[in-house]
């Protein structure tokens, strides 16, 4: 067969990445997009269509050459209709066929789904959670998502919302959260909390980047912030690893960047809170695909999809 | 074939049920034997032995009749290996070869599983459960327990102790629990606390089940006690439902008999802290099986065991 090819396209709310990978999951090309210079829904397809067509021809290959096309999108998919239900953060993404649209514009197969799932499907096959049967992989950024392998395979729950591990909550009367209610993880420890906290300890802005280094030289007031961020983690996911007695959970996103001190406080906290049976067997990891995940994971939806 | 009768066994802290059930599940006989009178290890093992032979006597059958030995009991259980980790509650038991000691001394196929998974099974297949692919089952009394099904199957997890809701943190200063942690679910809703709350209330001694009746008769103190324990129930089930964006959730055991004041409050309370998603496609039963469930889910067991 000469579908030796496959697109793989990781839709986030700042970069559109479009990469053209081999059947190995090797990423022979790649171009990054300002998702936010796409002012309208109409556009962003468009630039989507373009982008894909633009990197095949660019690299000697035409349409027989590809598989398909996979794309992961940070919003909630009905994977089977190839639906996204909306797209929090650009307006305009509501019950979106994007799957079919797609598939008339550039007459390739496609499938879509859920930005966490696609991460935790390449972070299971190819990534830290390798050989691994029951593993939550979670994205920590400005949102807190996560992604379920039960039995090797991507759970999905009713209508493919499993995963949401940044809505557990963790507090009765706690925090107010971005989803309206208060409590959740993600009030904890999402991006703007932990840049909200940082500035009330260094008085000035400071980015997670620098937060990290600090961290890292030693500094005390960054340190005690990350290890405050561990603290809130491993406590919630101890919660998951008692009702799920997961082999393991995988880390990954910009938080995760913050490194060991980060995952020692939070390795701390699960086991302190989490039984011992349960507590005792799950392995922490970081994620290990690194910004490549979505892209690795949408090609993997596509081979996957195909041969079953 | 002339195997048309199973053994149930519901080890409970207080009552060990014995029963004889045919292929369809119906209970033909049952004995009841109070745990607490086998002092040691070895006299509760030749009390069951003892009781199955009795009863497949009694009802004029031999051992050729009976397909095998279901056995639920309240503890971790390594299911492959038929060993009881320990029983909480019942001294003297630890690491114990259940499985091949009984096999052995009846000379029948046995199998063992940890009573909220057994009762799990038993709500799936034949209960309030049945027709839902992912399900969390809860037995709700002195201790808090679940059995998830996912996909229609028990889920295990890595060393089947998947399912410990009771151990659902869900304050991060919270109450001290039996675990030994604190913050746990358990420990604001288990039978103690409740009866605690009511003792505070009422300013005398009262049961769960006078607790349920006084509600029931529009008693405004004993509704605000079980309207909070529903409130909390409802907040960690939140947790669980944006996790595994669960189809059902059913509720027995002791305190589930308080009835509509708890599952109304437990309903409203999840609403309120679910995601739309997840929350609006969650159903809520309270279990179908009763004090049954335990043997129906033994006896299950080893059918679905024996086809295996």
């Amino acid at each position: 067969m000469n579908k030796r090819y496959i697109i793989g396209i990781d839709l986030g709310g700042t970069n559109l990445k479009v990469a053209l990978l081999d059947l190995k999951y090797n990423i022979k090309d790649r171009e990054v997009l300002g998702t936010r210079s796409f002012l309208e829904k109409e556009e962003l397809i468009s630039g989507i269509v373009y982008s894909i067509n633009r990197i095949i021809k660019y690299n000697g290959l035409d349409k027989t050459d590809i598989l398909g096309v996979g794309l992961g999108l940070p919003g909630p998919v009905d994977t089977r209709q190839g639906v996204v239900h909306f797209l929090p953060n650009v307006p305009g993404w509501k019950e979106v066929r994007l799957r079919d649209i797609l598939k008339k514009r550039i007459g390739l197969a496609v499938f879509l789904d859920n930005d966490a799932k696609v991460m935790a499907l390449a972070e299971h096959r190819l990534g830290a959670a390798r050989g691994f049967n029951n593993v939550l992989c979670m994205t920590l950024g400005t949102g807190i998502g996560g992604g379920i392998i039960i039995g090797g395979k991507l759970y999905r729950g009713f209508n493919n919302a499993a995963g949401e591990v940044g809505h557990l909550p963790i507090n009765e009367r706690g925090l107010s959260c971005n989803c309206g209610r208060s409590g959740c993880l993600e009030a904890y420890i999402g991006n703007s909390r932990i840049l909200n906290s940082a500035r009330k300890e260094f008085k000035r802005d400071i980015s997670l980047e620098e937060l990290s280094l600090l961290a890292a030289k030693g500094n005390r007031q960054a340190i005690k912030i990350w290890r405050n961020v561990g603290k809130r983690l491993g406590f919630a996911l101890a919660g998951v690893v008692n009702i799920l007695n997961l082999d393991a959970v995988v880390m990954g996103g910009g938080v995760s960047n913050a490194g060991r001190v980060l995952f020692d406080s939070a390795k701390e906290s699960l086991q302190n809170q989490a039984m011992s049976v349960q507590g005792g067997h799950v392995k922490i990891f970081r994620a290990k695909l690194g910004n490549n995940a979505g892209l690795i994971g949408a090609a993997i939806m596509v081979r996957e999809g195909q041969a079953s």
